[in-house]
């Protein structure tokens, strides 16, 4: 926050940039209003136990961000209240799609006031409030400032997959805080796939009993993760992936299965289905859906629906008698009978169906949801053919690409424009997606943070608001914030490194972990390797999807190679370059543990590479052109940019960028 | 752990003497077990439900130390055992201090076997198992030893004040885990104090009610956590302390107090002190200890005792007239009255009592145990006269003091060489004391850990174990585990580090912090500047109290003032204080808010401190002696030596002896 700081002269008009999302209005008052331990809230209008809960738990975390003894003092809630809480009425019993969010904030010296319509507003006003403190030579403070907010999007979403590694509910707990605190208001939870069903179901307890390993939610967790959603504004979806990905269904209940058993649970995805033939899988699903619906309150309930593999259908003959006899030449007809028989299961049910884009097949009632993940097309489709939809596509956490990438993916992008007004309000907004194949409760909140958070301003912020800069600098803001608040992407990654480092200085594994990358997208699971049993605690585990020290490097490398740079600047290139460079022989003695001998081959190559850069340094501070070494550089780079141990080493094209601006 | 296992060439060896506390008798095997996901835990002989939660929590910790699957492959139970728990018989249903505590255990490449006469054997042997596993170049692995283990002393405690400030549950939790891990067994809840009375009373519900500010831990809380505490081999002992250290029972109750209030908690102690001429007062310590003796299960009851100011009493004429008419001449004697009374007390309602070795007075109870915090000879002195104690003077942590200092204390030195055989057996251990002033959630593990394991391997091991090399390195080891197993010495630091950086870069402020320590012993508390409100946010309460980096850099020196440094080392030595020198500039934007602008003169010390170190360094290396330029630098040294901002730079004598190197 202190660049901006410094080039405005205004640390106040800064910190209220640091907003994240941000905005849609702000104007930067004068002066700002102190944060001492006399802080507290009060409520001039109404109030409710929930807001009561939230004015507590902000005042805690502001406890904790200052560290001084906010709401400790007696009395000191006599005093004239330091954040007037204006609420004029009562939410939605349940929190649903439309129910508004807006809400105004205004700074003085003299106290702050936040003003909504309904409690939403408020919780949405008060992270606003949290992300403004900040510290100078005279203590804390929240700079004055006069917002006017509210989102762009009415479904701004985080799905996470707890059937591939299970997440406790701890975890989940954490990142519904992370969420809350950039806006987001439905979590979109991925209950049951393949590799594990992981809510209990009092009807059919064959599911958990034999399909989880003894990892799932009882219902009274759900209800408690459910409340505590609600109590953050975040609507919880639960998601029962049907009538693929359902092989943890089949050890239970295999008479569910289009082909016949015995089942195990799948450890590394497959293609068992359930099948649409028989209508005894329909009468398991009414009662199944009917508990289900009971339990999670949300008028959503998601029913999957995505990579159905016909063969399963397509080697049972009573199923192919059955396509036959109802005129279905093609699995996907076989599908959409299927979701068409759903989706009026679920609507008795009182609940409104939501599925992936594979569902949107003709004969699909219309009030059935899409979220689309296989591309934009799919969701204007769907916004013309009068569903309403959200995008997925381009907000997938788990191929490991960078923030700016998911920040430039809009739900009204591309080919938005050919939508008519009318279509384009059908597009509700977008859910980014954790799957976790290769993720633990360990790597988990670093999976998802911080680049979520630029999802979320896609979702939030008005559609203007696309500065790449500005939105890595507010990330690494917030980043620390979340770590405060309870993310373990800080902890978790450190302690796992520490593990790698074996008992040796964790300082050169850090060194080289920070700047190594996974492989991106699909590559990691095409290899075949992967199973829900296989141990992630490699380098590539911790490995951050996208290196925060490249990046920064990256910029003082544009400095350089446009001329710009300041002699600060030359010196800390050379300093990492150097650090990178001895960094190999630090690391050693760990490379020959079992976790890390695989990187050996990385970290001699980032040593080369760095021996690369410092010698453009040099060629580039003497002026001096040099092809004839620049093109010796080449079988390095080369191979420097080939993965080992399903890394990248995020620098490469870094270092190439040096050798050329020597060349 | 890598030194050892450098020197001796045997990883397998050096892996058994990372264990802390060192056990009574290890040799070592041949070979090592490794351990892979297919790890699990079988029983022989005698089992119950809190053998079986600590083996699941074995293989959950197991899992997260390795990363691998360990506990989820289905089927793996059924391969040969990997640790065989053999236990004889049930324990007691109450955890008492004459329980035994030995355990032996012996590790192969077939597997581990775990043996021991009742299940704190098992839970004792098992945190020994845990802290063997090592990794090397084939993976994890146990290494093959063979272990007899029994603790020197039955009271192994820690104390932990929550009056001061308030520790919630999860905080009490994670020490107690800790305190597992070095096989301490009791502890000790100081649960009321003048800052604030922390348990909830159902009989005089004005206690938490009016003198906690809403801190304080309910019944079930407080349940919850014996049973927590009971299930890892811990004793809770509670204490209420009177009748000194009680203003926040008199808010509430101020009938029991030995002047006419009205009675406000008091923020910064205070002399008020219960009123110990009136029937009534025994009347309601009677209910309420009755009330307590039901709540905390343990056979002992501390009632405190300690620092009980005549003040109060003396202004009374009616306490006056009470002691005349005993013919009591002295307060002590007025204590010593209500000491005997309160026994009785306590021992009507089936408890033992304890109390600080002031209560240690004419006419006490014999059965009644002394916790000496005021030095060696009243332990002994209690030993002599009959009475059980255990030692605390030498184990405060708040002290701020090296854990080598309280390494050498030993309830049995000293002194207590001139006590009888049968004498000795009366001094039954000690307990480290951490009173919480200055303390709060955030800081509570780096004040309490690592320093809090020096003695328990103390209590634990035999009285011969004395390396403090050794120790030392030992510590660091099991930090790193301590951090793993849940708690937040590292990241709480680091929190608050960042918070101090206030969004300057961390490194800086973290380079600063890691070398200097808080003032020591009663300094800052003697300041008056402190209640309990007062932010302990600022350097003084990130720093620790005993530099780990100063301790690694003077090692550094001693090898190079001994001419044996290698040129390895003298470059280590010439990096650091190259860093020290140059981090002034770095951390420079950060010195200007408004939390660390007071360390600015530290900070421009250490730099200074590093300049002359660095000259130093090179006259050592011309081999030139230099007292002139020796001479110059006695003013800088002597203006660092002095406290600032409460903080001692513990790098003063170590810069000292290079220059001394250097005359």
């Amino acid at each position: 926050m202190r660049l901006i700081a410094m080039i405005f002269g205004a640390a106040v008009l800064a910190q209220a940039q640091n907003l994240i999302p941000a905005p849609a209005r702000l104007v930067a008052g004068q002066g700002k209003f102190l944060i001492t331990e006399k802080f507290h809230v009060a409520f001039s209008g109404y109030r409710e136990p929930r807001l009561e809960a939230a004015a507590i738990r902000l005042v805690a975390r502001l406890a904790k961000r200052t560290g001084l003894a906010i709401g400790r003092i007696p009395g000191a809630g006599n005093a004239p209240a330091a954040l007037t809480i204006a609420c004029e009425k009562a939410g939605a019993r349940v929190q649903n799609v439309r129910e508004g969010e807006s809400y105004s904030l205004t700074v003085s010296p003299a106290g702050a006031r936040l003003h909504a319509p309904n409690p939403l507003g408020i919780l949405r006003g008060m992270e606003t409030f949290l992300q403004l403190v900040d510290q100078d030579s005279e203590g804390f403070f929240a700079p004055a400032v006069n917002i006017e907010d509210t989102p762009r999007f009415p479904w701004r979403g985080l799905m996470i997959d707890v059937s591939r590694h299970f997440m406790p509910p701890e975890a989940i707990k954490r990142n519904l805080d992370a969420m809350a605190a950039v806006k987001l208001n439905v979590f979109h939870w991925h209950l049951s796939d393949d590799q594990g069903f992981r809510v209990e179901s009092k009807l059919f307890p064959k599911l958990q009993g034999m399909g989880s390993d003894g990892l799932y939610y009882t219902q009274a967790q759900v209800r408690e993760i459910v409340a505590y959603a609600r109590s953050r504004g975040i609507r919880v979806v639960p998601e029962f992936d049907v009538p693929g990905h359902t092989s943890s269904w089949f050890p239970g209940y295999p008479e569910l299965a289009a082909t016949p058993g015995p089942y195990e649970i799948e450890r590394d995805g497959g293609t068992a289905c359930m099948d649409p033939a028989r209508e005894s899988t329909y009468r398991f699903l009414d009662k199944f859906i009917g508990e289900m619906a009971a339990l999670f309150p949300d008028p959503y309930l998601h029913t999957g629906g995505d990579e159905v593999s016909a063969k399963q259908w397509d080697a049972n003959p009573r199923i192919r008698a059955f396509k036959k006899r109802h005129g279905m030449k093609h699995s996907h007809e076989l599908q959409a009978y299927f979701e068409k028989r759903l989706a009026a299961i679920v609507k008795k049910h009182g609940k409104r169906m939501m599925g992936w884009d594979e569902i949107l097949q003709p004969g699909l009632a219309k009030n059935v949801v899409v979220q689309s993940w296989r591309g934009q097309k799919s969701l204007d489709e769907a916004a013309r053919q009068g569903y309403l939809g959200i995008l997925s596509h381009g907000y997938y956490l788990d191929l490991m690409l960078p923030a700016s990438q998911h920040y430039a993916a809009d739900p009204l992008g591309n080919g938005g424009a050919s939508l008519t007004p009318e279509e384009r309000t059908r597009i509700l907004g977008g859910e980014a997606c954790m799957w976790d194949e290769l993720v633990t409760p360990e790597n988990l909140d670093g999976r998802i943070w911080p680049r979520n958070a630029a999802i979320a301003e896609r979702l939030w912020s008005p559609g203007t608001v696309t500065d790449v800069e500005s939105m890595y600098r507010r990330l690494e803001i917030l980043s620390r914030e979340l770590e405060r608040d309870g993310l373990t992407r800080v902890s978790g990654y450190r302690l796992m490194l520490e593990r790698l480092a074996g008992g040796y200085a964790l300082e050169p594994v850090k060194t080289l972990a920070d700047i190594v990358e996974p492989v991106k997208e699909y590559k990691r699971m095409s290899t075949g390797r992967y199973t829900s049993f296989t141990p992630l605690n490699r380098l590539v585990d911790c490995a951050r999807p996208e290196s925060e020290t490249a990046r920064h490097f990256g910029k003082l490398v544009d400095r350089l190679t446009a001329g710009q740079a300041s002699a600060d600047e030359r010196e800390a290139l050379r300093t990492w370059l150097v650090r990178w460079r001895d960094n190999d022989a630090r690391l050693k003695p760990a490379l020959e543990l079992e976790l890390l001998k695989e990187a050996a081959p990385l970290s001699n190559d980032v040593a080369a590479l760095a021996e690369a850069g410092l010698g453009a340094l040099e060629r580039i501070a003497a002026g001096k052109h040099d092809p004839e070494w620049a093109e010796g550089q080449s079988a390095l780079v080369a191979r420097a940019r080939e993965p080992r141990a399903e890394l990248l080493i995020s620098i490469v094209p870094l270092i190439e960028k040096l050798i050329a601006a020597a060349r």
